[in-house]
């Protein structure tokens, strides 16, 4: 293979791995029915748990990115004609809605400016005026660094009679997330962000009121790949045959979970919530604007506008090019102004983020 | 992680991964829009159009396992009404005509007994029948070790007019395949097979012809995770965010393409030929009785009943708990009766194929 550059990753993911992750990738291969491998499988079911801070017995992570789960999610529980609300606040809820309308469903989008909070109150009223089959929101927009007010409207969203989807790709083990406890029906993540394992996998659980909904469908799911009946016949006691499991990538899983059970959920939390305050008050001090609104912004994924109209894709060019520093450039309403700067997991460090401030600084004093 | 067993795979995959393809994984993970990743991502097309011997531009790794590029092949081309005539003489088979009906397709199902082949006359009565958007089939059929005779039915399937889909996953790299000289549309694999990587990925390909007929849909593909129209515009030099690709994955796949290219395509083909044709021999030497039909026999997996209706579980668990070797149970109408012994890229090696003979010459010793 070539030669890869040395990067430290401060995009909206991937996030850097840590060594013994990246170690655990490099074991041999042994078989996805072996009873070693399927003991493994319980134990990340056993940690997906308690990141999700779930009971739910399925609880697994699905052969592909987030947007796989994001697909599962939808796929399995709508069918043809089915009312979905689906909240849009960014790049990452448009997905949703386009995802459910492939799936057949009749889909009232519920948007807000980039940058702002889902209204609960518009939830609410689009629910009142027509009932749905479930409410899909992103709990953490990865596009505008939006933390969405989850509790509020999975409260709302079990009041009216709608299963509750979560999109947690950039928020699991990141930022509090409570499954159980806020209601939520399915939740989905990715790999590659809070958790810092490669990207790949995506860990889902669904609730016993989930699976009854999809067990009493009228219709096959549309998918077989994400058919999460047929999957959780692997994943549980039966050890059925489905597909063959991505045995490397689980083993990074499996010690990625490790590393999250080691630290202990809410001193991760409170790791991102300290660091994340402090870029971003050191980025308003270098004249960046912060562009999600106050009290809703992610210590994890800050979208800040560059100071002075500065040209962020050169800037952006530079940090990668002279200092190895990887950040995103801003999407949809933020293109061409802004960065996002992710701080998830293993790149949530402050020895990093000094080096990463005292990058920007170079850059930015260069270009304004 | 835990410590895992040593083993030795010559089950239906995974086959053993080498070590240089297991360090690659080991690299650090940079992100999915470097500059010097998607640099290494023209490389594996590259390296990918050469294993199916094609010029399709269209030709890159899914972000599933292989049954993920079965439902990307079909999904992308199916539209509800759709007439697929399937070929269906397996698991595999059975699998390509559920999914061909879950995107709603009417499926003409083309069977035969298990072990034999599939009469290339049924495919052109049941297209004489009724024209058909495509004709599905899968090259070498892991649950049988049958080679189908695909060359002559993919012309069946062009003179008649319908798209060609090829499921290679257990046939790419270990037996003679020639996307474009034998008239293919669609062909998809798996890397855990004779490529020697970890399972993960899906390589596929998609003809010009496919790519025409995918563009003049009348309704969107259902599945926005597999389509593949959005997936082009990231792997091509548009380089559209479209979902995170499997960074670590990708590094492997690479590094087992190299190894292919540098062994060389005809070589490991003979390789696989060399030592599967010795394996059947012995095997039948040992009173066991091969279970595809005679001209059709893959080199690379062997159907094989257990001589003197020996117990299949209880022996193939002997070689697993005494000698680190996995071989997989017969499935459908061989469980209970039969193994499936894959001799696959890193594990289709003299020294290995020696070891295996030895073990179950002791196991097959004790249990007749």
């Amino acid at each position: 293979m070539p030669t890869l550059p040395e990067r430290t990753l401060f995009g909206p993911g991937p996030s850097d791995v840590a060594p013994s992750v990246l170690e655990a990738m490099s074991r041999p291969v042994i078989g996805h029915l072996d009873p070693a491998f399927v003991g493994l499988l319980d134990e990340v079911g056993g940690m997906l748990r308690e990141a999700f801070v779930t009971r739910n017995e399925v609880t697994f992570a699905a052969s592909g990115t987030g947007s796989a789960g994001m697909e599962m999610a939808l796929v399995n529980l709508l069918s043809p004609g089915d009312r979905a609300v689906v909240g849009v606040a960014g790049v990452f809820g448009e997905r949703l809605a386009e995802i459910a309308r492939r799936c057949g469903a009749e889909v009232a989008e519920v948007s807000v400016p980039w940058g702002d909070p889902i209204d609960p109150a518009q939830i609410e009223a689009s629910l009142r005026g027509s009932p749905a089959k479930l409410v899909a929101i992103v709990h953490a927009e990865t596009s505008t660094g939006v933390r969405q007010p989850l509790e509020e409207i999975a409260r709302i969203a079990r009041e009216n009679g709608a299963l509750v989807v979560v999109d947690a790709v950039t928020s699991l083990a990141g930022i509090p997330l409570f499954v159980d406890e806020w209601g939520i029906d399915v939740c989905y993540s990715g790999t590659q962000k809070c958790l810092s394992v490669p990207p790949g996998l995506s860990p889902i659980t669904f609730s016993p009121r989930a699976m009854e909904a999809i067990r009493t469908r009228a219709t096959p799911v549309r998918s077989w790949y994400l058919d999460v009946t047929m999957i959780t016949r692997y994943w549980g006691a039966e050890r059925v045959y489905h597909h063959t499991a991505p045995i490397s990538m689980l083993y990074a899983l499996h010690e990625g979970l490790r590393l999250v059970g080691e630290e202990g959920l809410e001193a991760r939390w409170e790791r991102h919530r300290a660091l994340g305050e402090y870029l971003q008050s050191e980025l308003v001090g270098l004249g960046f604007e912060l562009l999600a609104a106050e009290g809703f912004r992610l210590p994890q994924l800050t979208a800040a506008a560059l100071p002075g109209g500065a040209d962020e894709r050169a800037a952006r060019k530079r940090l990668l090019d002279e200092f190895g520093i990887e950040v995103g450039g801003g999407l949809g309403a933020f293109a061409g102004r802004a960065w996002r700067i992710g701080l998830m997991g293993e790149s949530c460090r402050k020895e990093k983020l000094d080096r990463l401030l005292e990058a920007v600084r170079t850059v930015i004093g260069h270009a304004v």
